[in-house]
């Protein structure tokens, strides 16, 4: 048991990292198989399919990630500093990425919906609810934002949260362009005038430009 | 001559297609050749590779969206008008496509940019020299807009037009993912809050709800 549980996990972790370097059509069950050194006959034990396995590497990506999205836009503090903190949260698990490897890779989510929306139902299910669970997360802490006074009212949206997360995918994939993170430097401050905070210290560092 | 520009044409086109709607590792030599109604072998006499091919259909591609992104940024209203109509044709072009196909098949140039950045150098140049001219085209635009009065000083930078492509781009994105183009309906107020216009008719529009 031990030693199959290990060779289903090892299949699941080459995949992810496969997907998430090279993408779908590019890799193939004999790479991945490579990969995890586990027998080509075994993964039909384990998967149906290499869509099936992609499926379950969304799954398992996804149940990670949200356990992070809701940590870090969870306390006690004003909701535009939670939101911050889940942004600066995002940045710096790509820049761990790109210290650590030189690349970056995007986001595994964001760079499946892009190859696979049009051609691969099952995964395009799944992606969709990570996506609108990404986006309902936004859109409940701009609601408590509204409440403490740090986000604007007639911003606190459920537009404005897809907008948010349209941000976020849209920097990423630039940064993934230029091979560079830090493209992402600027990503909360422009993630900050979409939900049009109205918070006074932010008027202020607004303001003192036009000052002198 | 004539036929031969013309099986030239036809690879490229419907490299142009399926490098659209399947992507780069899904689709081969074989396959492109089929579409285009040309035998194999002639392939090689017109492309050195599929990436050649490929950097041939992103040359062409942008020299035609290039074009159109200066004419609608070209003019004697204020700028941040012209940006609303550059953010409207693109939001329009998608719309066609859904129309006529069903589906949102997204930008061909940020699909490429998601699945080859970190695989195919040669790709990755051309596809960093389109989104930078993009890039630029907002920014020359958002300059502008601070010498008519409709963009706000502080927010006509480098780093908030790549913003604004990354808005796009992000959007663009989830409207493919969800296979609706109706995502997109409000791309134009959200670029229209990462460039914060100063337009008192805007200005209004957001007070409102607060007076009462």
């Amino acid at each position: 048991m031990g030693r199959t549980s290990t060779a289903r996990d090892r299949l699941r972790d080459s995949a992810c990292e496969l997907l998430h370097t090279r993408g779908y059509a590019a890799i193939g069950v004999a790479e991945i198989c490579a990969r995890a050194d586990v027998r080509k006959g075994s993964f039909y034990h384990f998967f149906e399919s290499k869509q099936a396995l992609t499926i379950e590497v969304i799954d398992t990506h996804w149940q990670a990630q949200r356990t992070a999205w809701r940590e870090r836009l969870a306390g006690p503090e004003p909701a535009v500093d939670r939101l911050q903190r889940l942004i600066t949260w995002l940045v710096e698990t790509q820049r761990e990425e790109w210290q650590a490897t030189g690349r970056v890779d995007g986001c595994l989510l964001g760079n499946l919906a892009i190859e696979l929306s049009n051609q691969e139902d099952a995964v395009q299910q799944r992606l969709t609810a990570a996506f609108d669970e990404q986006a309902a997360f936004v859109h409940a802490t701009l609601a408590e934002g509204v409440q403490d006074g740090s986000i604007a009212p007639e911003y606190a949206d459920q537009t404005t949260a897809k907008a948010v997360v349209a941000q976020i995918e849209g920097a990423v994939l630039l940064a993934k362009l230029a091979g560079d993170v830090k493209q992402l430097d600027n990503l909360w401050p422009h993630v900050r005038r979409l939900v049009a905070v109205t918070s006074p210290r932010l008027e202020r560092s607004h303001q003192l430009p036009q000052i002198s």
